[in-house]
């Protein structure tokens, strides 16, 4: 059924460019209850668990007023991804899709954005509520959610209301 | 006012690490009509022009089923930003701030994120709203928006609001 290299019946791949074109620090470690892909909550809404970023003290400055924001937009590395399916088929869905329809972790650059709650900062270790990812993951930026612009309620994806009814 | 390295005064800036720990693959452009930072609106919310993304054909199998999602989150790469910055006084407001309490694309992965509104799939170009950064900009990533995850009407950022009243 599946081939040698992992992909499933209807998946496509793609060839990779030969290098990259920009490079990713990573500023810290998020600390969560999950330590198995299995474990994992399929999206941040399903769990309350409380999990932790860990910024790198060095960028530790950089959370000024971060105190006063309700929500943040976390970016994070899914290192653990491979990043040439084009069309796949996730665990929980039994029909392969476009990779940029999906959340998946699959993808050409495997960077997660997640809204979590923000409970309490403290030096450079943030509390929050809403992520779904494996305990280590490399997290690459932290921003304000700003509901003027990131929030739209009305939004909606079209193949997943039809896979619902 | 300004030191010679472009540094504002109070602004902060850190020794950013030897080497990068991961690498991007730019995988299309964004043409807008915005040729200087200058022209750019402050944010995506603030301007209605069409603005077009270019997938790379390499990837274009990729979009399938994308053209049933109202709105998209879009990653890109402020290619032109500097990255050491930690506390920063971005051009539209007087005092300065946390980074990660900021939208700036000065951080150390200068990745935006906006919620863009699709209006059409054309082979490997989508026409979007909601952009607000400079023609040629790279792309990194295209994911759905899902309100039941994405969407925070209520939240509220704490500096921000104290800056308005």
């Amino acid at each position: 059924m599946n081939d040698p290299s992992g992909i499933r019946e209807g998946e496509v791949a793609v060839e990779l460019p030969p290098g990259f074109d920009a490079g990713l620090y990573f500023i810290g470690r998020i600390r969560t209850p999950w330590t198995s892909r299995d474990d994992c909550p399929k999206n941040g809404r399903e769990s309350d668990a409380v999990c932790t970023i860990e910024l790198d003290p060095r960028y530790a400055a950089g959370l000024q007023n971060v105190e006063s924001c309700s929500h943040l937009l976390v970016l994070y590395w899914m290192d653990k991804a491979r990043r040439d399916l084009l069309l796949q088929a996730p665990r929980h869905y039994s029909q392969h899709r476009g990779t940029f329809a999906l959340r998946s972790p699959v993808r050409p650059n495997p960077i997660a954005a997640s809204i979590v709650r923000l409970l309490e900062v403290e030096g450079s270790r943030l509390s929050v509520v809403g992520l779904d990812c494996l305990d280590g993951t490399p997290l690459l930026d932290i921003k304000p959610y700003f509901a003027s612009t990131d929030a739209v309620p009305e939004a909606s994806v079209g193949w997943h209301v039809e896979r619902e009814s």
